[in-house]
């Protein structure tokens, strides 16, 4: 056992950095025995030095970030500062100065994956980041170690625990999204400002990670097609329950039939009540990883929260202080396959169609024949009328995404539609 | 990139042994990219050499599993023969060489884990196993790598598919254990013997490896409690849907509330419908992670069969591989807590005892009388009577299960106790 302590620089004392700094604290045991080495927290940089932080000793705390990593003592960072800067800066920084990074940040790593990733490798250190995606899930190092040796052809989750604990609201208690959202804030479950969550930013730039990590190829956030989830209503519940379905936002990554391409993305679904992401209640997380021989995994867990979040970064940092230690590195990034990211419109999947149509003899073979022209074929249709207002709904089989929207477009043009009132990807079947 | 192939021995080509070299065979460019150089399977060790085994090269077979491992050129031995010789004079025989082993050999592991782990450790070499607990399932490599940063309070799981096969077809049929074995027995589920799988040794054996790695202390087999699942009966899931419950044969780790001693204890019990482990179906594994900062993780997906077991061994296939390259080695066996094991008496938990009593007044309150000197107290009772016969179902608070034991004990003197039907577990709530 080394007796000299590995040092560590905790970039943002955050609801994240505060629970690591907390359990390196309380159980530097533990971790010293499982390292083979003790660690020391060296220093904490924040934005506003003078606030009071229960059990950081006051002289470690520090607005110079830059000095800190420059010190010459560092082993590794651990950045919890979030955003793109200056957590893309002090990244590269510690790079720079020999030092591996752990780090929590989705939205620089979605955005900047690459290049960090190009960084640590030509530095030869570490670039660990499984909090950055689903909290406290083991997810990263499960698709890229333990599932190393198979081929991921498809992985689709609930990556975001504020717009779960919104639809688990909406469909268990029946309300609509603006009440289920308040509660949502009034609870802490979403922030004040929820747009990174409701409009599927947040689970945009963790898909694409994933995706990149699940098909070794890379997958910039721009490839990413993004739907959120502000539109779904009450009626979309009553009509999920119809189905015998559910609807979650999911992220959704495949690698296309003939494994030349893959797609990537997020968008609020029907799923059955039969599958097991529908029973992800709350702000969990969870997600669903189909590989060619081992057949159909999950994961599920807290994908959110500081004590959560906290055990993934500190997972990591174990493992980046043993490596250390034995002068080595663990598994970079992989994106050897080069595999092109299809356009939503190649995405083939089933929908859900409620339109508005007059309650006359002959709208339905217009419908029909609508749907017929561009190639979707029809699995049942449920037509509701009064007073010369009728809804038909319409579930198809599987389509293109594309041929859908070429549908729909004519749909609208037809005068006896009064109007689409909303349109739902089915999956999990 | 390398280009000098990493050679592997391959001992065993069975159910496992097979897919792992057809995905070899068919994977190679993949695993090649993502080792970081190509792997060769340089030799197949097996009992029958005449054997027709498609897709291997007949002259790589032999059945001097030492001569090969001697031969001087070996990287890494994947060992899928299984049982406890050669198996471990094989392993060790390994390490004597400089080539690191990967098993998925939860027999032997449980059994002689301490002694293999400390031979790898004193050759520098690795030892990887990801495939001895739940299959394909990444369970070794989260629980010991991405929860090394937390501490594990407990751990519940179906580990073994053939008896949650059986348990399946008992709840949703209403079979009979026999009868439900017989149908595992014809679909390939149970094996002509099925001793090892329906009175829980396999169980005891993943409970061994995981609680050693889940307590960072060492378990052996003969520290797990362990009980079969041969006498659960219909009447006993008659019961459990009484209760809104289901029964499974669990695999159950916890530290003591001391956090001073571990239990590890294999046995069915009843769940309720709510628990994610209740719908885990067929012949799936499932298992729950408790961790003091991540809080409850769970992990699903295939605990068996060729390929499923094959992606696990693949994956520690790869990073034993890296780690070659890297000339390092993994985390090796942690048992620094050197925490002890409690017998099951210590166990606290709940119970669902049916009796078969004599139906005349006072024979609740004797019974009742009975639970209460031996401090177990009652939660519900449900008495039901009919021609001088009755049956009297009790539900326990939670109890320790020696002060269980005794009630029992005493419960079967009293002259209007005709005997004691079933004592079932009660978990998870
Ligand atoms: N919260 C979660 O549940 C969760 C889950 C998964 C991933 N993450 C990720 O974890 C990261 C941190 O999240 P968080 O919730 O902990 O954020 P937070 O509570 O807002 O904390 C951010 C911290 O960074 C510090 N900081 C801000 N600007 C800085 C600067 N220029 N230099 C130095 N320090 C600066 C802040 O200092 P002050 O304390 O002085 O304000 C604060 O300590 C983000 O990338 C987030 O996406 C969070
Ligand atoms: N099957 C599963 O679903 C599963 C799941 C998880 C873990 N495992 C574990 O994986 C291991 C292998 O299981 P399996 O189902 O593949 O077993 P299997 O089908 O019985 O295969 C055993 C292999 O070992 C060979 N063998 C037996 N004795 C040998 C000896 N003395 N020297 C050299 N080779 C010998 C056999 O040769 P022949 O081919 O000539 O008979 C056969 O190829 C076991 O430890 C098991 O517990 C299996």
């Amino acid at each position: 056992m080394r007796t000299r302590p590995l040092k560590v620089a905790l970039l943002g004392c955050g609801v994240v950095g505060s629970e690591v700094a907390r359990i390196m604290t309380t159980h530097a045991d533990d971790l010293t025995a499982r390292i083979g080495a003790p660690v020391e927290l060296a220093g904490v940089a924040v934005r506003r030095p003078s606030k009071v932080r229960d059990g950081i000793d006051p002289a470690l705390v520090t607005t110079d970030a830059t000095a800190l990593l420059k010190r010459g003592d560092i082993d590794v960072a651990i950045e919890v500062i979030g955003g793109i800067e200056p957590a893309r800066t002090l990244i590269t920084t510690a790079f720079e100065h020999g030092i591996s990074v752990v780090s929590a940040n989705k939205a620089l790593l979605a955005q900047d994956g690459a290049a960090l990733h190009a960084a640590a490798e030509a530095a030869g250190l570490d670039l660990y980041y499984e909090a950055a995606v689903a909290g406290a899930i083991p997810l990263v190092r499960p698709m890229r170690e333990s599932l190393a040796g198979d081929k991921i052809n498809r992985v689709m989750g609930i990556v975001n625990g504020t717009t779960n604990f919104i639809l688990d609201k909406m469909d268990s208690t029946g309300a609509g999204y603006q009440e289920a959202l308040d509660e949502a804030t009034a609870l802490g479950y979403a922030e004040a400002d929820p747009t990174a969550d409701v409009e599927g930013y947040d689970a945009a730039a963790k898909a694409a990670i994933l995706a990149g990590i699940a098909f070794h190829t890379r997958v910039r956030l721009d490839d990413v097609y993004r739907e959120g989830m502000t539109e779904v209503s009450a009626a979309d519940f009553a009509s999920a329950k119809r189905m015998g379905c559910t609807i979650k936002l999911l992220a959704i990554l495949e690698r296309a039939a003939d494994g030349e391409s893959v797609t990537a993305r997020v968008h609020p679904a029907m799923i059955p009540l039969t599958h097991p992401l529908a029973s992800v209640r709350e702000a969990y997380n969870a997600v669903f990883v189909e590989a060619e021989a081992a057949g159909r995994l999950m994961f599920y867990g807290p994908g959110a929260g500081g004590a959560p979040t906290a055990s993934a970064v500190l997972g990591d940092l174990v493992a980046v202080c043993r490596n250390k230690l034995a002068e080595a590195k663990g598994p970079g990034e992989s994106a050897y396959t080069q595999l092109p990211v299809s356009p939503m419109g190649d995405v083939v999947t089933r929908y859900h169609i409620s339109l508005d149509v007059a309650d006359k003899p002959g709208v339905l073979a217009q419908v029909a024949t609508t749907f017929a022209e561009h190639g979707v074929s029809i699995d049942t249709v449920r037509q509701q009328g009064k007073d010369g207002e009728a809804s038909l709904v319409v579930v198809t089989h599987r389509a293109p995404d594309a041929a859908l929207s070429g549908t729909v477009e004519a749909l609208r043009k037809l005068d006896t539609v009064r109007g689409v009132a909303s349109i739902m990807r089915v999956e999990g079947e």
